[in-house]
C-alpha cells in the first residue's frame, strides 16, 4: 500500500465532504504536515506519526533513541507549520523489541524530547502484540501566528533549507533536534510563505509543496548542502552525495519559501540555530521542477525519494 | 509488560515533575480518561488508543468493524468525561492483516464511527509493518462544562451503570456505540460525580474509579444488568453469567456516580438512549469494595478483569 496513493484517496473522500467537525471548524485537513481544528477562539494543531520496528529502526537500536524518534517526528511536523507544540500522547503496541526495561526506555525517550520542546507526554496506550514494535505518536499544538502550510509559495518566491542533507541513516535519523525554533521564526516573523518539513527527501518534499503551493521549482545542485553522512554514504554506495543529499529520507530539515522583497530581511535576522541555505526559486505552474548544474544546464530533478525505506534498505 | 504496571511508572515518574507544558496548562494528567490541556480558553480533551491484530481483533473481522472500534473506543473515553469529540488522527501499521482494499475499509470504518460521532478523521500516518496490523487513533475534543473524573466520587454516592454487561466478546466488542450522548448529560447537568468507561471490565473499572475517589463501594450481586451475551457465553463456560458481567471487558458502558440527594433528578431527567441501573453506592476509604448477594452476605468483588485478553483467550 503506497503510502501516498493511500493518503490521497483518503483526501479525495474527505473532500467529499463526507464529515466535518460537530464542535470545532476544520482549517486544514488531510495532506499538510499538520491538521489545524478552530476549537473556540483556538486553532489547535494535530499531527500523528507510527514509527515501526525494522522499518523506521533497527531491532538493535537504543530504545531511548527510539523514544526520541517517535516524539521528535511528531513535532518537527508542527514546527513545519509554525504551531507550538502543547502535549503529546503514545500509543504502544509492544511487540519486538519489547520487555518492561525496553518499554521504560522508550518511554524516557519520549519524554527527553518532549521535556525538550514543551509538549509533556499526558497520556497513552499500551497492548502487547505478536509482532514487531509499534510506537505511535500524537502532539497537538496552538498557534499565535497564522499557520504557515504547503500551500502559499508563488512564482519568484526564493527556496530555502535547514541544515544539511542526506545520509540520515547514519545515526541522525535516530536524533535529530526537529527546527521548532526555526519553524515559530519563519511563521511569527511573517516570512514564510510555504513550508514542509524534509521526512521523504528534498525531491520528493519540494514536489509536495510545489503541488500544494501550484508552482514550479528551480533548484542550484551547486548550493544544495550536502551532509558529510551523505559523503561518507555515497563512498558505500553507486551514488553521488548529491542524490544521497537530494533522495534520503529523514533529514527533518524545514524547506520553505521567502518572497522575494523579504529575503533581504530574512537573511538579516535569521535567529538560527540551524542555518539556512538558499537552493533555488519558484516558478509558474507547469514549468516542472528542474535542477541547474554548475554548466547552467537544467535538467528535470527526479524524484528519488521513496515512500518506504531507503533505496538501501534503511530504515526512513 | 502489565498494562497497569507501566502506566502507573509512568504516573510516578510524571508525578516528579519532570515536564509541564510550555505552551499549555496541564488539567488532568495520565491515568483518567482522557487527558485535559489548557490551551488559552479553551479545555481540550486528548486520547490515544490502540487495537492490534490478534488481540483486539480477530484476523477474519472486517476492516470496517476494527475501524469502527478503533474510533469508538477513544470516543468512549471522552464520553466518560463529557469532552465532546472535535477531531481525530489515526496512524496505522499495514501488516495482517493488510492490502489496499483492506486499508480502505479500515478507513471507512473509522469515518463511519467519526462521523456518526462528529469528529472527523483529518489526518494519518501510514506504514507497512511485517507483523501484525497495528491501528492507533488519537481523538481530541472541548468541554462546555467541567471535565467529570475518575475522581469525585464521596462515600453515599449511588452508583450506576448504562447498558447491560459481559460477553463482548461474542460481537458487540467490535460494534459498540460510545455513550457520548449520556455522557455529555451527565457532564452538563452536574449529576455526575465521577465516571469511568468499562474498557478492563466491571470489576477492574470500579477498582480504578474507587482508587482514584479514595472511596470503597458495595455492588448489589441482583442488580447487575447481565447481556444475553453474558448469558450465552456463560453456556459455554465454566462461569456463571454474573461472572462475565463483572470480569468481561470491553462492554464500552459508562460507570458513573451521583451524589445521593442528585438520585431522584438523574432518574427523572435521564435521557437515554441507554438504560442506567443502580448496581451499588459508594462507601468509606478503607472498607474495600464488596459485592453483596440475595441472601445479603458481603463478600470482597474479586478482580476478574484482565489487563489483556478475556479469559478465554479472546480479543479485548
Amino acid at each position: 500500500v503506497g503510502e501516498l496513493s493511500l493518503i490521497e484517496w483518503i483526501r479525495a473522500r474527505f473532500a467529499e465532504g463526507l464529515s466535518r467537525p460537530a464542535t470545532g471548524k476544520l482549517i486544514v485537513g488531510p495532506g499538510d504536515d499538520v491538521a489545524v481544528i478552530g476549537l473556540g477562539r483556538e486553532k489547535v494543531a494535530l499531527k500523528t506519526d507510527v514509527v515501526v520496528a525494522g522499518v523506521h529502526f533497527e531491532a538493535g537500536a537504543s530504545a531511548r533513541a527510539v523514544g526520541w524518534k517517535a516524539m521528535a517526528r511528531s513535532i518537527s511536523d508542527l514546527a513545519a507549520t509554525a504551531a507550538m507544540p502543547s502535549a503529546a500522547v503514545a500509543a504502544v503496541a509492544l511487540g519486538e523489541p519489547g520487555g518492561r526495561a525496553w518499554a521504560e526506555e522508550l518511554y524516557l525517550g519520549l519524554e527527553d524530547c518532549a521535556r525538550r520542546y514543551g509538549s509533556p507526554v499526558v497520556g497513552g496506550d499500551f497492548a502487547s502484540a505478536s509482532g514487531p514494535t509499534v510506537v505511535a505518536v500524537s502532539v497537538v499544538g496552538r498557534f499565535d501566528c497564522e499557520p504557515v502550510l504547503r500551500k502559499g509559495a508563488a512564482p519568484g518566491d526564493a527556496l530555502y533549507v535547514t541544515g544539511e542533507l542526506g545520509g540520515s541513516i547514519l545515526g541522525r535519523h535516530l536524533s535529530f533536534e526537529p527546527r521548532l525554533a526555526e519553524g515559530l521564526f519563519l511563521g511569527r516573523s511573517g516570512l514564510g510563505s510555504a513550508m514542509i518539513d524534509v521526512s521523504d527527501g528534498l525531491a520528493t518534499d519540494l514536489r509536495h509543496l510545489c503541488r500544494e503551493s501550484s508552482v514550479g521549482a528551480v533548484i542550484e545542485e551547486a548550493n544544495i548542502p550536502i551532509s558529510d553522512a551523505a559523503r561518507k554514504r555515497a563512498a558505500a554506495t553507486r551514488h553521488r552525495p548529491l542524490d544521497h543529499a537530494l533522495a534520503d529520507g529523514e533529514d527533518y530539515e524545514l524547506l520553505f519559501t521567502v518572497r522575494p522583497a523579504e529575503v533581504e530581511r530574512l537573511e538579516r535576522e535569521w535567529p538560527g540555530p540551524a542555518r539556512i541555505k538558499r537552493i533555488g526559486g519558484m516558478t509558474a505552474p507547469g514549468s516542472g521542477i528542474l535542477i541547474r548544474g554548475s554548466g547552467g544546464t537544467e535538467r528535470p530533478l527526479l524524484l528519488r525519494g521513496f515512500e518506504h525505506g531507503l533505496p538501501q534498505g534503511g530504515p526512513r
